[in-house]
């Protein structure tokens, strides 16, 4: 059993060596979306703008989803226009057609082939929406189906676990809400910095990996703009590690699933600066009560840092919360696009202390055809 | 260790009496709702009508919150009105201010209090949509807050698992749907004696309990319709059993989570007749396949009819999947409010059986306040 790579010297015969080079790509991928994409993203918002849209509905699947929750809050908070996620099969599968006008619709989705995505995107066009997709894939049904394209420009993904690509699609999606605000995108800067900040330290992450070794069951929660991390965060350790993930807002948690947790219990909190770091600090304080065997993301909550890699028993109770820390400076609405980032991490050296291989989870394909 | 009640004679002193009797009501309670609330549910349709909004926004946690999920097919599949969920932080934390003109913004909870849903509504209201409450409690400060108000009659809920008032929510806003596309509600008339049909047949439950013994975690997968019954079967199993339950659409299962079960896991399949039950029928095939240890709720789906009690190794093959039958004859939009109901049962007889108190779970209390 290998114990997981250092950033910049992947070994190419370890197990998830492809989902390691993806991850140590972002900070490039970010830069480059910097760089190139701002051109284009601005002509999607001069187009959105003169459509005059009041509300805006994504239609998304997995790791997809997860970014397209992301935008609903940029949306929402940002610009103050209500969005809202697509459940695809109301138009694929029950053949709903609902009233569309003054709806900007938006496809997300890494390959840009899913027949359900490309299926309601079809039918919002016909409804009267109008289509924007957000692909990795230029030459995708779904790009090719939109009236509107953003190319977040990921570069070829080969792991089966999506990380460049997410992180790729959150920064492309800040830009189009921040261009609609008419901003230059001068904002997101930092994530650059901030990713390639987090991935040249995989220590932490190893502490937490040590910590979680034995876990079936974990709990993964964030509050606002952070808890599509929490999703995402979730999908990845359930992919690669075969852990039974959960993700809960911190709401939800305590409106029911914190019956589950007990002392032991194992859950990862992300807890950033701002708003969200702060609305999840009674959940903090319940799960640290409560005894729970907890890794937090970030500078917020409370008790000690202690990565010390001190492993727990199903139902012993541990010392103080892990810590992971996350660079500062991120304005909050930007901080998802870095904090993933550990997360992303964590999942891969996870699955391969316990003996998988990330870059091959059973059962799964690249490009899922749901319909 | 007492291993449950029959219904009809529910024990008392019994771990779980309360959430017994009050599964138990739901026949009593879905007729009240069809004698009583008709009247004034045709008023706020009325009234939604006269409004004509073209988005509905719905806002929600927990157990309602999968209520306000069935809503949102109803309304997309049956109105054609495109409809979201609110993330309730993006304006009692966040502060957002979206533009809610030609909005119909429904908060749902079964006792009006939640301070986030009060704050969320009255924003909303306050923004311009048109507001509507559903609620066990027409005193609350959530129905106070709403112009319009629809109370869902299930009467006072005693266990903090909630039962009879999702059915009730459920079956509420149902028929305001078919109230606004012209129907009189008598469409539902099938859905009181499907539940008495479901409640007066444990056995089928308490064999799958038996299967289900020592799971430690457990997926529930269902689509369209049957995918807020996924949700709420989860979160039933989360509060009283403390099982690891995850919930997935079935398309969503196979976009990641798929990798996380083998040989032996435990799952629980919604597949009524109609679309979802055809739509779910890849996923179960899959299911199958992979000699999950797997229960099926409704007729559709392949395999053999087993509810023989046999149960199964963390990793090793059972027989075929069990079967818990629904009664025919229901639409299949109607079909979730019964569906539930062996789900309810058997989140209640796991608990017992495991030794815990569904009345009393650790950690929980009936009203949650988050903000």
């Amino acid at each position: 059993m290998t114990t997981g790579t250092d950033n910049g010297t992947v070994n190419l015969d370890e197990p998830g060596r492809l989902m390691a080079k993806e991850i140590a790509e972002q900070p490039d991928v970010l830069a480059r979306i910097l760089a190139d994409a701002r051109p284009d993203i601005a002509r999607v918002a001069a187009a959105v703008k003169a459509a005059d849209p009041r509300f805006v509905i994504f239609a998304a699947r997995g790791t997809s989803d997860h970014a397209a929750l992301y935008a609903k809050y940029l949306f929402e908070i940002l610009l103050g226009w209500p969005a809202g996620l697509a459940s695809p099969s109301t138009m694929t599968t029950y053949g709903a057609r609902p009233d569309l006008r003054d709806v900007l619709f938006v496809g997300v989705s890494q390959s840009g082939g899913s027949p359900d995505l490309v299926g309601s995107l079809r039918t919002a066009r016909e409804c009267g929406a109008l289509t924007l997709a957000v692909t990795n894939a230029p030459d995708s049904p779904l790009a090719e189906q939109a009236q509107l394209h953003i190319d977040v420009r990921a570069g070829a993904e080969k792991a089966v676990a999506a990380t460049k690509s997410y992180t790729a699609e959150l920064l492309a999606l800040y830009l189009l809400v921040d261009a609609l605000r008419g901003g230059d995108g001068s904002a997101a800067g930092g994530v650059v910095d901030a990713a390639a900040h987090i991935i040249a330290d995989a220590e932490p992450i190893r502490a937490v990996a040590q910590r979680f070794l034995h876990v079936e069951r974990l709990v993964v929660t964030g509050r606002g703009y952070s808890y599509p991390t929490a999703r995402e965060a979730a999908l990845k350790l359930m992919e690669t590690s075969y852990i039974g993930a959960q993700a809960f807002s911190g709401a939800d948690l305590l409106h029911g699933p914190m019956a589950m947790l007990e002392g032991g219990s194992a859950v990862i909190a992300i807890a950033p600066g701002g708003v969200s770091g702060s609305a999840i600090q009674p959940v903090l304080d319940r799960l640290v009560e409560l005894g729970t065997n907890l890794a937090v993301v970030g500078g917020a909550g409370s008790g000690s840092s202690s990565g010390d890699g001190s492993s727990s028993g199903a139902s012993g109770r541990v010392g103080g919360p892990a810590r992971i820390p996350l660079p500062g400076g991120l304005p909050e609405e930007l901080s998802p696009i870095a904090e993933i980032i550990p997360l992303q991490m964590l999942a891969r050296e996870l699955a391969v202390v316990r003996g998988h291989d990330p870059d091959s989870p059973r059962g799964l394909r690249k490009v899922t055809e749901t319909w």
